[in-house]
């Protein structure tokens, strides 16, 4: 099985860290491919950024020639996933939602934490359309940048205090709530003494499960095919998809 | 006060369809520029027009010199509101919400009819997230694409016939679903006999409130000021904002 | 277009400060009145007044022999609304919901801050039903009460100490929760730092976006006509409406 | 025990009627005293009733000498009853919430059969508000006015018509949507073949029961005693409570 | 009128507690047998211990011969009511979804003080089920286990202890949260200052309330007599029901 | 791997056919064991049976000597998930939840095709509390008993007629809604055009995600590890666990 793990945004360095965590989650048989657009945000921290990536990741994902079987987008909380949808004919899985889903197989409460208080927002609404808000007890930030995760010492402790406020709201699980924290679940888990959930590693294995049991998007409704029309792709793009 | 209505797809038609709405509820001191993107959809139905033209839309208001009061986001259901409100230091209005929070005002449940049934996940989603969703009784589609509503006659009779379904789920007042059908709403309201409210007027009168007030974006929390960094708009686009 | 604004209590002073709000508000071409009920609670704070207080003003509007355009109720909280779109024939627009429908533009949460804490649940209610309790953070108490709000330094300040506490709780934008404090949105807003939105400025705007537009309210459903029968208003009162 | 049951309106046959309903219900011990409002409405249909009838309630409360235990208000979806706790020491039942407390028990679901389409919202907002909206499976009408009840054979024939459309829609008890149809239930239910609660006789035995256990308003909060102010009672009235 | 109440564990003790609870609220003409399940835990802390206590009642009231008029379920939290609405044809009341009830009466929002932290979860689920969760504000442990509660003054001390932190998210009322708090409710009541609801008491009330009015459970739907099958109760069980 | 499969009733036959279901979706390195319990009911439909049914496979659980690294349970809106959670220090999944979550990422609402309508409100309840109900446009039933299933046309078509019903509600996605349904998701995928998600397979794969990335029910807070006390499972039974 082939997985293309698409990067929210145009750093390469952080690709390869998201394919890193993708393939420590892959099952023996599956491939993980790592695909980082070629325009967007150097990071994804907000709305306006997560529209961006939106659309880069998606122009990344048309243009895209190698076959895959699934596809897991790795920008928490960003954009794009229905999108995704209805221009593949491959199951795509989102991180936000795939950390959610396994979360609510833990613990009655799960909690969210996340780079900057700024990204909380577009996370609770991520979680709300994707139909697994219910049970989130909160997400909070860090007050770290994306940029900045790569430093795990100061990360590790600043997830662990702003995991106290989410642990008091009543979660009872954790999710890590950036793709650049992928690798860091065990680490954090024993520190704060609760499960911790990548989405990056919990995506690939939903990634897994649909394409194992033949499972693919819904064309009825939502995510039919969209129609051939003109569709210009940034500036100096072109072509229709 | 200068008001810029940006249409969210790449024709100009629709673009002075689009400022005819506008111009029609502006106040006497109101001016209305539109501002068609110069890249994205023909027209937006589905996802991936949505994300593929929020993004658009947002480079066309970062790129955009002439000064304005307020932007008129025109993408009924369309992605990049919030994005706009980040990245602008005046008051941002989309058709969808406007037109909700009016008919509020106007009766106790709301319904919108709109283009093709593929469209009303996302408007119901957007509806949500805004805050007034609570009150809408139904979204349903007419079956006609965006490009179909130049033919008026047929437009409204596939409008009267959608109607009813909202009308059975409860709607006291309708909502026009796409910004295309600016100038339908008072033969609308005719024929179905209930208020009708076209976004694009309501938009206006929105934002003129907004700026009459004197008041501003909040940039506490999730609208906070982008920070800068590199982003790249498309595939041969550049510049960071 | 002619404005009329109802206080919901009989203090004259009060029906003239809101006035006042409302001028200040009001576009060029907008005359606004007040009406102060001729019966009803010197001050409405709590379930009882605002029941009283509805009555009071329905029938104050009911027999308003002078000609307007629309009406602006300005009781933050007060029960009425929809009784008076049953009655009248032109808009009518509740200055809680108006302050809501706006704050909803600005952030994405708002928070309100009223007069004593009894008010609080009232609010709810009123936001609840109006369709726009989604996105309230929380409504939050001075514990100043209604006719003690004219020493401004000391309202100002209690604002400010419990706009935290609603702060705290996600709110990004804040709400005056009582007519009696129009005019003192700039000067909080300043101190805490995020939009505030008066309920009666946004109620004239939303009236006069209303009117503009040719938008009446919906006689289909809920708000249908009340039919014509024996309505006795008050001990000695009569007449039927 | 003493319970006072009050009318909404001031259709003293009608107060006779609920009356005899109420003792049907009442425990061996408890007497039943109605009270017919001076003033209000001659019957309750729609908004504008309902805040006029909810004034001239709590007016007809607060000036009864007789001492009581405790007071049933038989307005079905009539408003008034929050102002009734603040007001009295004595704990207040309203049948719309009485009904459905008990119907919860009874089903999964329970749906409301009132009387005019147009009093549909006003109950759904009423049970909403009690808490109890959850498991309604929804309001619908007869299309009879309240006064149009006297005709029985009718009434039920309606009823059992418009029973069909909540039963459809999930409800498994139904609930008799007026004072006026009480003493129908019985044969209302052999007909639909489904348990039918009537709000007069269940606000009867709740307001037994929380007699009965000693409990009272609380007084922490919203439901805090008014506070002594001047309060006019009607064009002609006086006082202050 | 018979009324039998069911403890949900297999400590004698508790049920003669539960039986005095029964008995001091209920009416003149009613009498209360206690059962106590021959099986099951010991008491019922958590989801293991409820779920096998929901068998163990069901079997203690199927094989029960003696005649009775209604069921009280005494398990604050504990599953099974539904399943006994089933099986029986008298009514059923719960002594969770009883104090619910009662509790929405006397405040906006009710507030459960429960033994360990490990309960709250379920029991916010049976109220949601219920539907009377929308006006509960919280449920939170007192940290002593139920065998714990004989000491009284312990309890009373660790109830006004935790019933600060649901007063402080809005309580206006509350409820004890185990069916072996029973007989404190006044003691509390007078340090804490608000209302404080039984739910052995209210339910013993209900189901009077049900029983006189002549109310059956609903067999339309969910409630459906169970059809007749092979069914073991337990490992050395056997019969049909 | 090693994956203990419960099935909830005693029926053998339907054990080996959920086993094969199970075996069917499972990965290479993985090895399903399937549980009939010793007890209960031969098929469960019903609150009643729910709660027999619950208690029976948790004793089943704890008395398996057999090691294994995670459990699925399947009964379809049965009882008993958050019991084992407590019990085991291995994952639990149901397969209500197991295909509601997998559903939500093929479309944006999924609906429920399940046996007899009784069992409808049970499942819609399972999915709630599990947190993924918010996506459910609805639960329908077939009117075939659970023992009926084996007549494989009859089952297809009956799913066929019952599933349009949810289409019609907007489900995009559908949930085979009892286990004894596993192995039909292909034929009737075919039959209606849009996915079908079989819950056992579902769990399976959930289950091995779980294990795969080395997640285990948290213990804070809800699901901690029972107190050792006094517990008879059934009549004849004894132990304590």
């Amino acid at each position: 099985m082939r997985i293309v793990v698409t990067n929210c945004n145009t750093t390469q360095e952080m690709t390869e860290e998201i394919v890193r965590g993708a393939r420590a989650a892959a099952g023996p048989g599956t491939t993980v491919t790592g695909l980082t657009p070629a325009w967007g945000p150097e990071s994804a921290e907000g709305w306006l950024d997560s529209y961006l990536s939106a659309a880069a990741v998606l122009d990344t994902l048309r243009t895209c020639d190698e076959p895959y079987d699934a596809v897991v987008m790795a920008g928490f909380g960003e954009h794009g996933r229905e999108g995704a949808r209805e221009l593949l004919d491959v199951p795509v899985v989102d991180i936000t939602e795939a950390a959610a889903h396994l979360a609510c197989l833990l613990g009655r409460r799960y909690g969210v934490v996340t780079t900057l208080e700024r990204s909380c927002g577009q996370i609770e609404d991520s979680l709300e359309t994707a139909g697994v808000g219910r049970n989130c007890a909160g997400v909070v930030g860090t007050g770290l940048g994306v940029l900045e995760l790569h430093d795990t010492d100061r990360t590790v402790r600043a997830f662990v205090d702003a995991a106290r406020r989410v642990r008091d709201a009543g979660a009872e699980v954790l999710v890590l709530g950036c793709a650049g924290m992928t690798g860091l679940q065990q680490v954090v888990a024993e520190k704060v003494g609760v499960p911790v959930v990548d989405g990056v590693g919990a995506a690939v294995k939903l990634a897994e499960a649909l394409v194992g049991l033949g499972l693919e998007t819904s064309r009825a409704g939502t995510y039919a095919k969209p129609p051939a029309k003109q569709r210009v792709w940034g500036r100096g793009g072109g072509g229709s998809a």
